[in-house]
């Protein structure tokens, strides 16, 4: 798998955010653990074909697009369609997995599968978020947490002989938080055009305290069923991946018996990038030369749902 | 595969709905060929989920749910989440998968390789529009089109000794045609709270005269390589569900060399459903007794985006 990220040249301080806010950059940091965030002027698409490029290298094109993002450029066509306009294919096929900020894996997971059915042999997953724009400034906590950036992998068979391979995938989903973390609007529910649709709508809500504690009650099933299923202990793992929900979201991940050096965190550089997060952290371990050939790397996180998952694979 | 479709009570015919876009009814059956439609005063959610409770049956809860919608319930959570939560189930693993109109198939040919790799045993497919909130009133031939609906399927893995299969599925996506069909807004594109953004983003938006012409001179590709690869011949398919896009876009499938009679054409009497309309057509076809085992079925149809897409199965 070859991973790329993209992150927009702006970069906006939580010293910058806080007045905004009406909040201090103490109050932003301590909370979040946000320093910084990046800021686009170009859109998802445009953001997902420049990290899609990079994981493309000098390869040929991919026989298919999946674009895995938590919010849409617009609601019909697909954002693939968008992606695979700026990327200037024609005639590819195309479609978007959504399973929020868990989509990524939820899409490379989907695409092994179609390779191992024999679908298709060189798969462009890409992740983009503008996330900065659906920021909701009457409620500091969860806007000091966004910022926008994009990831991308390209997936093909492995080759004989070599040991990559998803080890396993486990996924739930518990309806009852699905308030704690929402876009409400966009869609049928609160339809732009209707009346009854108030601003705080079309922008993240996020109940933070109580999507964290559900989070930290419902993580541990998956991913003990997961390390059960594989054989496989916590401590083995070499590069964790969590999604970087926030700053104690990610630190909340060592309590599952990871090595703490093993955990990937961009938090404080990057913010919580949606559905992008994953990807562009997976990547940037990749330039660190931390994902070596028959390790252990593990995606994992909660999002909105509320869901939590996890996948393991030998790189 | 176990198919159900579910359509709400109210219906609204094109004698009803003419003064509201200032033609005649006559106008909209020559146009259209949609006689009336069903409108819905429930959620997306809930109609997906009254499909899928007929579908699911009396047989065990799924493993995994994928939500196939065209337009979404909301942007964060995705839909899969509220039809899961209306089901009454909690703890499982669901997602969207979005192609436009296509998305049914597109999801179809995901789960048959989620299964095959053995990865879920038993998913449930849904597919639940509320096309009739978007429609554009100023924009008679499109807002003419719409209906609401529900459709799902129940794919388990083929019990030994039986024909069922997957036989070949070609999809291709041109994004030039990607403003033909569009509901710009509910992303970042335009965002309901971007000042530059004004109703008609919101609502479906079609050159109709130019999708269908782009439509019929692109889809002859992907459904000859299909035919070429699966070696069989347009005429040996005893069963066509193409998406229910217009009277014409359906007229047109028999240009292909499919026999008449193969043909489930819902468009009278259900308008266009959006992503709902092929599972719709598709249970529809099995309560008439259409489908016996070992049949070849195809699934196919053009949508937004532009993509045309053809799935083969033996039933």
């Amino acid at each position: 798998m070859s991973t790329a990220r993209f992150l927009p040249d702006r970069v906006e301080t939580a010293a910058e955010l806080a007045p905004r806010l009406g909040v201090s950059e103490d109050w932003i940091v301590s909370r979040t653990g946000v320093l910084r965030r990046h800021v686009s002027s170009e859109s998802m698409a445009r953001m997902g074909a420049r990290a899609a490029e990079q994981a493309l290298g000098d390869g040929p094109r991919p026989d298919l697009i999946i674009n895995a993002s938590g919010v849409p450029h617009q609601v019909l066509p697909d954002s693939s369609v968008f992606i695979s306009k700026e990327l200037g294919f024609s005639g590819l096929p195309s479609f978007s997995i959504h399973a929020t900020c868990l989509s990524f894996p939820v899409a490379v997971h989907n695409a092994a599968s179609l390779i191992q059915a024999g679908a298709y042999r060189r798969i462009l997953v890409v992740s983009s978020e503008l996330a900065t724009r659906g920021r909701n400034f009457d409620e500091p906590e969860s806007a000091a947490l966004f910022g926008d950036g994009a990831g991308a992998a390209v997936l093909e068979p492995t080759p004989e002989g070599e040991p990559s391979a998803i080890l396993g995938f486990e996924m739930a989903t518990w309806p009852s938080g699905a308030e704690l973390t929402e876009v409400r609007g966009g869609g049928t529910r609160q339809h732009p055009q209707d009346p009854t649709t108030v601003p705080w709508h079309n922008l993240f809500h996020m109940n933070g305290p109580a999507a964290y504690k559900m989070a930290l009650r419902r993580a541990p099933g998956p991913l003990s069923r997961l390390f059960a299923r594989c054989k496989v202990r916590p401590e083995e793992v070499q590069v964790v991946v969590p999604h970087q929900a926030s700053g104690p979201g990610v630190a909340a991940a060592t309590r599952f018996g990871f090595r703490a050096e093993a955990v990937v965190n961009r938090v404080s550089e990057e913010g919580n990038c949606v559905a992008a997060s994953i990807p562009m952290a997976l990547a940037y371990a990749s330039e660190q030369g931390r994902l070596r050939r028959g390790d252990l790397v593990l995606l994992c996180g909660t999002g909105a749902g509320l869901s939590v998952l996890a996948l393991l694979m030998r790189w």
